[in-house]
């Protein structure tokens, strides 16, 4: 019964016989490894943008400041949510390597960015006064925080007001995929045609050893990338490892499979919790994360029976009294069964 | 007849199961993972450092730069090789880490830091006049760029005159395996009995996937490694991927096997380029790097036969008369095999 | 009739002179100057800070930044009130001449930090997660952005939240002494006494050309203080000129009276235009600085007579129903005059 | 007898008059006044540069490192003199401001570049190797640190060999006036007709009181520096106190009759020197500094007297045998007087 987080989750049995068979053999470094060029031309194709620039890091903070700090300068602002990871998980990291940049922050409900709030704050910030922070980028989330996922109507409202004052926009993706089934629409139509500028398209939390690509639809900074890619430490020599995971992830729509199973997960979890008494669901059930309150006795049983997950937002304890409700994260990962799914209901019940 | 650089060899098998392994099931992120444990100790063990800090990261570059980001302030300077690897092959990742601190370059044959430049450059900078940078850190590589490995005599007469001007010690172990073996020393006598207070201590190079351990002999400023870690991107989710590799490499000696075969077949190597006429080492020998020039017809016949090294330094042509003398870098690796270096002195003799 | 702002005002006499004088002869540069050394005293005298380090600039922006620099690491967060002047005004300069440290911003009322709002960001910042920033340092302005004064209880009941999490707190004291004189207490109250560690002590607005003193009333970071100042471009060669200002700023109490000249001219007109019919004070006038609401028309006669100030928030237009009501900000200096004032005010009446 | 540096001497009196005009009332602040603006075309007219970019600000290490963070990203080099103020006077703000440059150190007799040197370097550093940082800037100063003073066809060579890489170049003009009236040409062809794009012409050393100006011959990067500025906290609200100087600076040909008197000063000072038995001269005295050595007991009789130079190199004593040749720096500024070089002389011989 794991629902820390699907970072937790196991890789797929696909993607580790690619890692190993990679690593069999020689390969150039540094990303001339034969695989890289397949990579790159399967994500071109996907995303049917065949001049974006696409570039492997390993982890998700690599991939959202190394974006970033490509689209800003130092002097400018990055609007984002306020309970976007780049705000709250990353230790600073967008300030780290734009060299200083300001984040500024949006609100919305379900950490989903109101239109109002974008255009309330580009206008408060004036771009063309010395004293203030400059107009920098735009960076939204989905799935979000808090397990929303933004409609197409919603991504292009945003991406249409931030274009209105030539605001390029960032897309994190540490869950694209698991939005992209939610939405079943197609990658072009989530990005590009949309108005992202810039996608962080998160392999690590569906199934991989750790892998993002960052996939810039407008290439002019690509070298910039590369740059900024190697001196942040971020330029693999095994470059292989990365692009083994990402080859074998975009083959036989091994990707779309493995969303699509933590999203049914986690229907079926919200499905079953939402069958006991006194239970709520405190954010829609967009893709695969799940928010929801249940009574404390509940909690005591799954953390009796050894479940894990995160009481959310911190601070509420396991003792005291035991019909209180208590709130809770639980995200399911595409190795997430049926029978755990089950026996966590029926644990909390 | 891969010769181009050990980053460039197979992983282990040993290494390859262990990933496969861990990859299996779930496991706590972000470096909670029980193996992270396992290594820790380890590591403690072999250094017969109970009390130092380790940390794990992908690439050597975030290694080097994130220990020496720790070590200085953004006034002060690096002491350093001006071949050193921090110098000429990573970008300026230590001044983005360390928020723009300087490099000072020194001298020496081979690529060893001479005492009498690294006295003189102290003295230079004197370290209390504020239009200056002021002290740093001192950093020494080994095996170094050119194949060479400072014996125990030469590190600490170096590690001597930094700490008598109060300055601490990095070492840039990317090769730190075929060192140890090459000197048949402990750890310990490498490290931390001679003066280093912080070692990058690489698997990568030497038959793992990425990994690099950061030990800090001193663990004052480990929070603030960590903190470093996380903000520049290296903190792993899926941690277990570092954990796995360093734990089966640390196990039954292989670490030691690994770098004791590539270093064997650089010798077999050097031995056979030697016989040849005409041919001479550049540098001498320590480890499992050879810098050696011979006759451009074998330089050919080697291209031709699809042998894979590089004509060392840039800019020598195989365009030309066929008995002037090119010289080249040719590195082994763990793998690397007898039938392979033979084949390969066959085919330029 | 200009209430623009009190850094449009004119010199002082007393220290136009004094700048002369400390030019016509020869004099050590870089700080060495003897001027500095009677600075340095008193300002220890005034502050009855016999240890405190004392180091002058020549801008607001520059003693802020490099104070707050002084105070935090890259990867710590400044808490300030979201109308901050190091918010809203310097262009990101705390962020760069931290390294990329974060401001968490702060709400209360008229400008002034509620109590609340800071104990709720130290709480939501844990400061023991890796994925957080941490905790930093607080920073308090007063005169603050919006006219008001801290009371002695209000800058103590901030500064022991801050204390009590471990957080050392600076004042932006960029009308210090303005609210200096509006409280009647004495420099080390309003400062050490409170729980202040850094001030920025400016004198810019209050009469000078262009000097501000850094007040580390704990000179640990004294030297790295130093370090930065000359790294950030902000020793002055000459730096008799700061030295000579403030030298004569702080003999014969010109400081003090200076100020007193400043609020006195500002409770002069704010009394004046609440005489006007439909006129409001939107905060409250406890110094120099006034923000207050009147009809349109008011503000079109003041217009056509040139008088100079802002009209706040931007965005309202002199152009529409002359019975609207318009609000603005007036600033008074030392040598705003009555008549000036009594001008205006029958101007807008 | 102060010949410590021109920084510590006098300012001018039609400068001190003109600055204390400048206070007298009120001015919109930030570079608003008026001043700023006839500075800003008399600049343009002397350079012949009508769209040149002309800012100000107050010290010489803000001038250079802010001029050339406009010029260079964060992992590209500057290319400069290894005796340069850059590279060892400013504590790294080169490095701070550009957010982490490096500086690649050239050789050249008597602190000037020499050709070969530069182009080396720039071969060297193959700018498409994402390993290595990137070519960025040359940076050259005249007069330079010891004393010298580049022909235009030296500076033309160098800033060729640049622009053949598509290098822009840098001019530190800490002492451009001396340099200028030592050649008797224009200053447009010792800066855009001979390849300068940025320049940074002072005025504090040669009797202002404390400013520098930006010239940026090509403006396009204008904007940006703007916001450097005021990020780096050297955009002045009193600014007219920059304007003031430099309006009065340019009036009557002020600038030329000072650093001619200065350079007039020097040479009256060497021609002296050179008749005492035993004296060298260890550069070429090209403009107002000089380099010079005699016999110890010369270095007592001036300590003696009160007079005030660098010894130079640092570490040689007074005492000691008194025949042996020390060697020292002198400088003479706008006000140093012919009794006063003759007294210097006749205490030395």
């Amino acid at each position: 019964m794991f629902f820390t987080s699907d970072n937790g989750g196991p890789a797929a049995p696909e993607v580790l016989a690619a890692v190993t068979r990679a690593f069999e053999g020689t390969a150039l470094p540094y990303g001339n490894d034969p695989g890289m060029d397949s990579v790159r031309q399967k994500i071109r194709d996907i995303f049917e943008a065949p001049e974006a620039a696409v570039y492997l890091v390993a982890t998700g903070t690599a991939a959202n400041s190394l974006a970033l700090a490509s689209m800003v300068q130092p002097w400018q602002t990055i609007f984002c949510h306020r309970n976007s990871h780049i705000e709250e998980d990353e230790c600073g990291a967008p300030e780290f390597f734009s060299g200083g940049a300001k984040l500024t922050l949006l609100d919305g409900d379900h950490a989903k960015i109101s239109p109002e709030s974008l255009q309330n704050a580009i206008d408060f910030n004036a771009s063309n006064d010395v004293h203030h922070v400059q107009h920098g980028a735009l960076s939204i989330t989905t799935v979000n925080e808090r397990g929303g996922v933004y409609s197409l109507g919603e991504i292009k409202a945003l991406c249409d007001i931030a274009k209105a004052s030539e605001i390029p926009v960032h897309m994190d993706g540490a869950r694209f995929v698991n939005a992209l089934v939610a939405l079943g629409c197609s990658p072009a139509e989530m990005t590009w045609k949309a108005g992202i500028e810039t996608l962080s398209f998160s392999g690590t939390k569906n199934g991989l050893l750790g892998v993002e690509a960052v996939v810039m639809f407008n290439p002019k900074r690509a070298w910039e990338f590369e740059l900024r890619r190697k001196r942040g430490g971020h330029l693999f020599s095994k470059h292989r490892f990365l692009s083994a995971q990402m080859e074998a992830y975009l083959s036989g729509d091994l990707w779309l499979k493995l969303a699509t199973k933590a999203n049914k997960a986690a229907a079926r979890l919200a499905a079953g919790i939402l069958k006991i008494k006194g239970t709520e669901l405190t954010h829609p059930v967009d893709a695969n994360i799940i928010f929801a309150s249940w009574p404390r006795k509940g909690h005591v049983a799954a953390h009796d029976a050894g479940a894990q997950y995160y009481i959310w937002p911190d601070g509420q304890s396991l003792d005291g009294p035991s019909d209180e409700i208590i709130s809770a994260r639980l995200v399911c990962n595409w190795a997430t069964s049926d029978a755990e799914i089950d026996q966590f209901i029926n644990t909390i019940s």
